[in-house]
């Protein structure tokens, strides 16, 4: 070994990269205060793309150079869901002291799969905070990790594990038994393929259920699924109940759903991706009534909680449960009774992954800086803005709702004066006017299809957002819907 | 709707959420500039316990407050890892720079499904360096993910789907079928198990294959293992390989495996957590030889690149099939053209996550700022303090190597001179000693099982390290070893 002094990704001058540290800062908190100034969005220019790509880069640049590339070719072009007026699919929006806080994380890079060190504290603390917030006793388990669709993957493997009837850990879905049955409605979010498909149950054995009007699962037709697969031989073993369905913001009637469960001996996991939020508002919480029932529930912290990505997190009632199917112990992890390894990997235990960051502090910072009762105040005003929107549109004669407005999603469509148009003449000029609204950089609403029709889908999950700003996209959907009904007549 | 403005979590008072960012960089700053003076790890207090527990915060708190028990509570208690003399388990050792990209990707809180964004253009520049930088031809497939647990659960995923021989997505594995049968090593990461049990194959169909004096897995024993499984009527279909186990950091025969899988058309997963970045060093890329013939390639940039958590990557090779393992496409995601979403979602399409956060900054911004070469350089500077301590501790008459050093980890115990104990003996002397070294907060290793024997584990993924942290690592073993071994006699 020669006798070189080592090398280190520390800076050589550490003023130089705090002084760099400080403009970033200055110029993050310039860019957040003055998002309102800005398109919601843009696409990123060829030169900007250019920037971004390149070869290889095998030496070093200064940190200040590659900072400026960054200023130039990355923030100007942003998702979008900063902005004020951003109602497109369902994304929070962030705030200005969490990316502080993820920037103490990212420093402090501790490594939360357990371990005695406050980060685990911290997040045992922030679970139990939204355990209360939502329903659930202080005795059940959790855990913070990247997304909804993992919270929610989580909590099907976990009912696996529970109802299977067998030693699922062990024989998989490989030795003979009765195929394992998965409940969900039509309005379900994809993530349940996804998870149907990761877990092995296969989506020949996942049953979409019917919707009623209000787009709630329908129990009558569940009941008789459930009997038409005991029937034929299968295994029911899981329903999943949403609160705030993606494309309406329906919820299911999860009392109901927890009876059927209990007389059938099923688990009941709840998606509240974003719906769950609502518990935190006394004025709301109705909407969700029964959330505290479900034996494990999914939701997302960087959706309705207005956190930055990614903060999604599970709960299960029975924490022994959650243990017992995912804990393992592998020599390198072995207890040793005292040290930072004292205990077992507690949050390794119930998940996926064991290299695990501490998105805990942004939640844990977030709940002690702005209070529960502001998160419920401004959940409660988000689904204020809904049904002022959809009154708005209601005395439109040129606006027409296309679901009910349940929550915080409001879906709509311009329809011309005059002469009635075809359903595909309608989808393709909402289309039309749904993306010159994104591309004017005023408003970004997504899209989805009710009832085989293009919606145009505003979903609002936004602390920044205000009536103005609805009072806005209702005009310029009209003036867009004028100039593209007077180009297709 | 009330009237009332509307209410954000923005501040009231911009200058004064600045003004404390600022101080939180400075602390910050000083703080990993700082890290060397400090213990490596000391356990949280009753008071910083207190500090971070209490009832759910309904109402705000000064946001400055809230830091404050930061710094009080939190900061002093990391896991130790940022620390030059952290050599536990596996963790990467985060950096500076890092971590101000970790700030401007909160404050973008950009989405990154897909969506005609810079955040997409940075994931895939990223992936396209760590691609090359791997072996990886540009038109494979890959994902940033949270970490090796699930990059490796993606690339076995995506062999079942390619090598199943049914439609895996619709039946899952619940129609009739010979089992899919697994390969990895006794050695193997146990993130095997996890990923077996959570896709439905089951323990029972996961093979442990032995390993030779090197710990790397024997192909002989693997064949054989196939042609019983056949014999028996299973369907093998995946080989795990690893470059750099968690235990001694061994590197399985990856040609040898390569040789295998296609002569028996299974499918080549490596996991290369630490290991396969290795290959950035042209001084030691050969001891990770054949990863680039693997057919999907884990490896984590949060270890052995030092960034911050969470930072894994998956890459298959044929990226064709990785998108039919998992791509779907809902009503509400239904690509419009034009627009933010014009195309689809490229990321959330070949992965579990839709919602995903902007952790390809990191990537992006640390390889443009620091150059793949410098990696390469302090990755073979850890591969070099690992062979000095193993010299170290050959010369030491009390030291005792307990596994051959392929890489980077370095495993030995104490034995103290005088009449010979017993394994047992040796085993609770050197679980003493590596205790009390990390409460002394001097240096922290951590433990493993070599042969049924304990082992103080040393893995060096540290950018910090210098090679006095290692002779004061020998000197602090030898003290300690002393002490205890006096008192058990």
């Amino acid at each position: 070994m020669s006798d070189a002094p080592e090398e280190t990704l520390d800076p050589a001058d550490w003023e130089e990269l705090r002084a760099l540290g400080h403009r970033m800062l200055d110029d993050m908190v310039d860019y957040l205060r003055d998002v309102r100034d800005r398109p919601v969005w843009q696409p990123p220019t060829p030169a900007a793309h250019a920037l971004i790509a390149g070869p290889l880069p095998r030496d070093p640049s200064p940190a200040g150079a590659v900072y400026d590339d960054f200023r130039a070719a990355i923030l100007p072009f942003p998702t979008g869901n900063t902005h004020p007026r951003f109602w497109g699919w369902v994304m929070g929006t962030g705030t200005p002291f969490a990316m502080l806080a993820d920037m103490l994380a990212s420093g402090m890079n501790a490594h939360v799969a357990g371990y005695d060190q406050a980060a685990s504290h911290v997040e045992r603390q922030a679970l139990d905070w939204l355990k209360e917030l939502l329903g659930f006793p202080l005795g059940a388990g959790g855990l913070l990790v990247g997304g909804g669709s993992m919270a929610n993957l989580l909590g099907v493997a976990t009912a696996r594990h529970a109802r299977a009837g067998f030693d699922i850990r062990a024989n998989g879905l490989q030795a003979d038994h009765p195929a394992l049955v998965l409940y969900a409605s039509t309005e379900t979010h994809s993530w349940v393929q996804k998870a149907a498909e990761l877990l092995g149950i296969g989506t020949a054995n996942l049953r979409r259920i019917a919707v009623d009007a209000e787009f709630r699962m329908d129990p009558a037709a569940l009941r008789a699924a459930i009997a038409a697969d005991r029937a034929a031989g299968r295994r029911p073993f899981c329903v999943v109940g949403t609160a705030g369905t993606v494309n309406t913001g329906a919820t299911d009637d999860l009392v109901a759903l927890r009876e059927i469960c209990d007389a059938e001996g099923l688990w009941l996991h709840v998606d509240g991706a974003f719906g769950a939020l609502a518990a935190l508002s006394p004025a709301h919480r109705d909407r969700v009534a029964g959330l505290g029932g479900a034996d494990s529930l999914a939701f997302d912290l960087h959706k309705w909680m207005y956190l930055p990505f990614e903060a999604g997190c599970v709960l299960v009632r029975d924490a022994a449960v959650q243990r017992a199917a995912f804990a393992l112990t592998p020599s390198y992890l072995r207890p040793v009774g005292r040290g930072p390894a004292a205990g077992p990997m507690e949050f390794a235990d119930v998940g996926v992954d064991l290299s695990r960051g501490f998105r805990a502090l942004r939640v844990w910072m977030s709940l002690r800086h702005h209070g529960s009762d502001t998160f419920g105040r401004l959940i409660g005003q988000n689904i204020e803005q809904a049904r002022y929107l959809a009154a708005r549109i209601d005395a439109e004669q040129e606006l027409e709702l296309l679901a009910p407005v349940a929550m915080n999603v409001v879906c709509f469509r311009y329809v011309p004066t005059g002469p009635t148009r075809a359903g595909d003449a309608l989808d393709a000029l909402n289309t039309e006017v749904l993306l010159r609204l994104q591309e004017s950089g005023v408003a970004v609403p997504s899209s989805t299809s009710i009832g085989g029709r293009f919606a145009i889908r505003v979903a609002i999950t936004n602390h920044r957002s205000r009536r103005a700003d609805f009072d806005l996209l209702v005009s310029e959907v009209l003036a867009h819907g004028r100039a593209v009904a007077r180009l297709a007549t």
